[in-house]
């Protein structure tokens, strides 16, 4: 009989669901929007209803070995999200798994939706074949997860691969978490924004690149995107920032392999839509950052899945616990 | 039939080793010096010199399940030594297994000795019974070794654990690694050292203490045994230098919190004769360098094993790779 898992993305403005095969096939996706300002309760109510909606759809109960949810935040071994959450308020103190059980019978195993999203491209995506991996997924911040004999590793308390947290300048920009200088408040989707409004204001008047004329007149319209649109036509403003913004991402990345000695980094994310221009910036940077020896044993690539990671990962990790067809 | 590991324990000084059994009992305990000015062949030659000695004097070759060795520096999974032993010139380049299975017929594992110190503390030590942790080796530098799931996580390339060379410090002293501002060059002996010369020489003619005053007076004389002598007297310059030591070490095992979670954090090394000032004062700074969630879900303690945890961690290693006995 045909196992499959649900896998569930859970993000602040939808939740998105699917059933998967072992080999990541994917389907009946489903989406509904997460509502996030009605409290956690109302999210939790979210995710039973798309497991309700995925079981008729599909009609495949029966094939069905568990479910796997990635969602922002941290998740405890008991299902209780412990926090870390912000785009969820209330979300923190829920218990996942329970009702999923009463209500459906299934197993059901929540994690980081960054940390699923390093299994899925370890099982299915960039990092197939790969023993030791980490991701990096930069957005609007940026979360990691960590691939290790080829398992997902979590941490006892489900917490590990806060790799947005790394500390890349002493004393430098604070950031939400209580430290100054993390990574995320450099080489997220908003710090590089940011970077970019300082670097083109510090400029005003003194340059005459297109860039700092685009964000001098548009202070509101600046995306990631289109920072990477001006790097693209090699504006030298954007050039400069993205230089800022890979050296800072090396420090990180840096530390990251000297602890693990991973043999490939995986960057994904929004903020990856630049491409390769990004990995090719930050592969000059990393080898001042750690020992040149791991370097040469690593490589930094671009994660494949796009938008269906968090899914796929979810599904995977289900996979991974929960190996066998339930006794019905 | 009772089963053995050689385990060998490889120093700039000495070489050490011993039998030990699967419960971590130790037997026929013997040390030769390393000569290791002499280079890596020669050194090599006293690594197999010790196995055939410990073969000799227990007469247990028939129990012997395999040899492990802990090693400055790193060895690559076919047993050549990659490099990072300053301390052992001529050591890099030097394949370790193959004559090991030439001579004697045993199946070999090295790794760091760092490394395999935190082995042993999971298996026989601080560690005992805890899944996930870490170790900090405080001693002429800093080392490090990360146990997952209760098992040795080396690396692909048994690089893994480079935990001196997190920086802590943006810009600051430079480092043997070609980085600025390793946690290494503020905690390790060495480190701790540097900082009281600095210290005190600063604040020379405008403090009494009696601290500074025998630093200025012995330049050469200065150690981290001393500093923490002064430590325990209440000195207050000492206290100032035992705070700086032990913020910039928090910063380190913050990073190191945030990436992976352990259960345990486990302080060893001969710093660590200082004791429990260390671990209160650096759990005191900890919180601000990493999530409080992390913070709360981990422990930080001191090694239980001291001398013997390189050899007990080196056998360990070698019961983990070659659980059964060899077919003669």
């Amino acid at each position: 009989m045909e196992k499959y898992a649900i896998g569930i993305d859970l993000g602040g403005t939808n939740v998105k669901g699917c059933l998967i095969d072992e080999k990541g096939g994917i389907n009946h996706i489903s989406r509904i929007p997460t509502e996030a300002f009605k409290g956690g309760e109302h999210v939790l109510e979210k995710v039973l209803h798309l497991i309700g909606m995925l079981l008729e759809q599909s009609g495949l109960a029966k094939h069905i070995i568990g479910v796997g949810i990635g969602t922002p935040g941290f998740v405890d071994t008991d299902g209780t999200v412990i926090g870390g959450a912000e785009n969820l308020p209330g979300w923190q103190g829920i218990q996942i798994y329970r009702p999923i059980m009463e209500i459906f019978g299934f197993q059901a195993v929540a994690a980081n939706d960054v940390t699923v999203m390093a299994l899925a491209e370890a099982k299915f995506g960039a990092g197939r074949g790969i023993k030791n991996l980490v991701c990096y997924a930069l957005g609007t911040g940026i979360g990691g997860g960590i691939v290790i004999d080829g398992k997902l590793y979590r941490g006892t308390h489900g917490m590990a691969g806060e790799l947005g947290h790394v500390v890349v300048e002493t004393n430098g920009i604070p950031c939400n978490c209580g430290q100054c200088g993390c990574v995320e408040q450099y080489a997220s989707a908003n710090g590089i924004v940011n970077c970019a409004q300082r670097v083109c204001h510090a400029k005003k008047g003194e340059s005459d690149s297109p860039f700092v004329s685009f964000v001098i007149s548009n202070p509101d319209k600046l995306t990631s995107k289109i920072i990477y649109e001006y790097v693209q036509k090699k504006d030298p403003v954007a050039l400069e920032i993205n230089e800022i913004v890979c050296e800072k991402l090396a420090r990180a990345i840096g530390i990251t392999l000297n602890t693990l000695s991973p043999d490939r980094v995986i960057l994904g994310g929004g903020v990856m839509m630049a491409g390769q221009v990004i990995v090719d910036t930050v592969s000059k940077y990393i080898p001042d950052y750690c020992w040149k020896a791991i370097y040469d044993r690593c490589d930094i690539t671009i994660a494949d899945l796009g938008e269906d990671a968090g899914m796929l990962g979810a599904g995977a990790m289900a996979f991974e616990e929960y190996p066998l067809m339930r006794v019905l």
